[in-house]
């Protein structure tokens, strides 16, 4: 195949963020973005100054679609049913680049190191995590869930199973489909 | 505080697994290593061969001792109970290196590079799942637990489960609390 230069920039992030997404920091090399970009060191770094801005573009790429897939879908089929939906959707998606959750799989990576990355990786889950309580309230709200849940107890523990839930899909996808299968009929009797 | 070289090489091998568990595969230096187990690089390689040997090891001995810990809360107070304290136990217990599991945490760093030890990782994993699959049905024998349940069913869903509980707690523990008691509740009403 010719080498064929892209200058789409998005188109560029969202290959940059495949790559991190299923190799993670350590595991992408400035030389796999070269050549995934088809970018040269000069135009990488002209483009996007280090592979840290990168990734960080990258991350907020990946953090801000998911947001905006989850609260899409909401709008079309309700909170309740978004929420029971999503569990599936995350591990079936083909497009994904890999099963587990990029946030998760950067905070593990370097939390310990107290880079950066591993903070604005649990903003961007805690963000993910108040979504998930508006859409739990919401759902209070029209009477789909019991008064004596609280929101926000609800998403903590359905984005903690949902982590969980995406680590095992990297392993097995099929035992992976029987949890969501479970997380989701769990919210049936709330 | 003087070098004092340690000829022990299952307390070097625990210091390791506790380096390794913090930081992951790439985020742990051989220079660290050598300064952390008090070793010069040829007495490193005389003792462990290589920094992936001593990974191995580090990580066999973590699991195994995972492994007999629950195994031994089990003979004791019975394996419902045990299944039930588990998860507390797991992210309150002071002398842990890190809050996340460093079989998943292996797994999901070294799993995009094909490396054996993701595959370690994972067959680790799936023997904790199966100890975890022989308490429920020890419990189902012994009535604690509906005959309609499938013990590897609810092991799966454990393990899952647990995961996502431990990344939590890399976060915030105490929210991770909050997520084991309810894990431990889910228990009482199978």
């Amino acid at each position: 195949m010719p080498r064929r230069p892209s200058y789409n920039r998005d188109d560029l992030i969202e290959r940059a963020r495949d790559v991190f997404w299923q190799q993670g920091w350590s595991g992408t090399s400035l030389k796999d973005l070269e050549r995934i970009l088809d970018l040269r060191p000069g135009s990488f770094y002209a483009a996007f100054g280090s592979k840290e801005a990168l990734y960080e573009l990258a991350l907020d790429t990946y953090a801000q679609q998911g947001f905006e897939r989850l609260k899409t879908l909401a709008r079309k089929i309700g909170p309740l049913e978004a929420l029971k939906a999503h569990p599936k959707l995350v591990i079936t998606n083909k497009q994904n680049a890999a099963k587990a959750c990029m946030l998760a799989k950067t905070f593990l990576e370097l939390h310990a190191q107290k880079h950066p990355l591993a903070e604005r990786a649990s903003a961007h889950l805690s963000r993910m995590e108040m979504l998930f309580s508006e859409l739990f309230q919401q759902a209070q709200a029209a009477g789909e869930i019991g008064a004596q849940h609280k929101p926000s107890g609800l998403a903590r523990r359905y984005q903690s199973d949902l982590l969980g839930m995406r680590i095992s899909a990297e392993r097995n996808e099929f035992d992976a489909q029987a949890i969501a299968e479970e997380l989701s009929a769990n919210l049936t009797n709330l």
